[in-house]
């Protein structure tokens, strides 16, 4: 695995862990809350993951970008796909979100590798 | 039509009007490009109407939640789904998306009318 | 009770059952959560709707700046003690806070009526 | 003049005599801070309120947008130069300025009456 | 002192002191403002800098979230009310704020060392 | 060149060129009206940069903050005019835009050297 998408993988495990270890019950609800918004319903995963990152994209949050960017990944979401949805978060957030457009670019090709 | 929904086509119709009439070429390339990311692509029409659905709720743009959800009802996205959108926004975005949610379900009902 | 305040109650209980009734599982949680968020723990429920009257300020929401604002009114939070919370708000928020300031002063004024 | 923007006007006065009132030492200076942000410098004032405006409207602040439109009126900024001003808020901030950007061009019209 | 805490200081102090020395009259009187916001009044201090705290966490900006955690830990705040600080400003901003809350727990824990 | 400097726009140019290579429509399409809204119009390119650069520091994207203020030292702004663009949208953003006050205030000396 890429060194930059394990470095981001283990990161958040272990802070995870330690959030989850403080016990506060309304943080732990929030994960947990946090998959099920995800989990297969009305509409499928794959698309509920591309609506996890346009939103993440639109609010800026790099590591949201990257969570739901592997997501993607392992759903077999293609490029052109992806880069729809990057256009169409791009066009609704403006020149603001290009920065992130870079980075999530970088972290993308690092899935491949 | 019902009226709150005709009062939001209208309104946004003259303005609309009102902006190219200034013509200025970059908020009409703009317009265009808006109109550009929305159309079939690797991804239908649908999907793209929902993430942009998604973007505008945890951006918290009433207008703009309004749009696409006229959008998603004439390409026939169903109730169930919506909300499915709907709850991945406001777990995304927090509770401060909530009285978004609120006035996006009373025009969701008004599109019924 | 003051016509503006009865008013926003009323949309407000009206929608949010609206929403319950749509019988999303995430949404109904997310509710939940939000009411368990505010009960007393190791803080009180004073310092923790002062918490969410500031936090509501700087994301400048109207609507959730005056609920948290008839919650701190409930509690006896006092006028001095209300501005000293806006103060914060609009040091950390801005001046772009400061039209979300008078409706504040104007809600929390009516509260009294 | 024009009822809306004579609105405006009256309502923003009265609630910032309401907020001085409070006599709350922060906020006073916050008030004058602002003030004196805008007065000539090395930047003269024109520059400074159309700075203000572009920010108010990537910040999607409405009353924000007309007050400084009213400001760049007064100053003589013509229909070209705020349009310019407008492009490059709804570029840098993206399509989710847009209905901010409707509302804008109507008070500006509103206040050529 | 941890290296993460210190090194954050030196370049907070560092920095300050540039602004200070550019002689501009309206961040130097902001730059006062702020410190007096958080001065006793009719709130204590650590009240305030949970405000703080929590705002700086919905508004997503991490050194702000390490300077107030820094005055909680100074003042007494202990673990259990900070996540307690931290739960409300999740549930009000979203799952968006997780990343955040990583960052300030790693904070946090270094702030112990 | 200032390494600072020179690492931002190998990046910058780097990712620029790939986001280009995928050959995204909207997103090609994006990229070029970006370049168009800060060209001479009614407003000279200046006055664009300056508005750029502000709502740039009001939103909070370093990376963007340090691309105008690059453009804006080529112009020959000078360090006090910055300084009064900066006081500005540190006044309307509030104090959570420090933090990017010092990144930029650093930035725009890397710029000298």
């Amino acid at each position: 695995m890429n060194e930059q998408v394990e470095n981001f993988n283990i990161y958040r495990s272990r802070m995870n862990e330690k959030i989850m270890g403080a016990d506060n019950i309304v943080l732990k609800r929030l994960f947990n809350l946090d998959t099920n918004a995800y989990s297969k319903g009305s509409l499928d995963t794959t698309t509920k993951e591309m609506l996890g990152l346009a939103c993440s994209m639109v609010l800026r949050c790099d590591d949201c970008v990257k969570y739901h960017l592997q997501k993607c990944k392992e759903l077999g979401v293609n490029k052109e796909q992806i880069f729809e949805v990057f256009a169409i978060a791009n066009i609704i957030g403006g020149t603001i979100v290009i920065p992130h457009l870079r980075r999530a670019v970088e972290f993308w090709e690092a899935l491949d590798e």
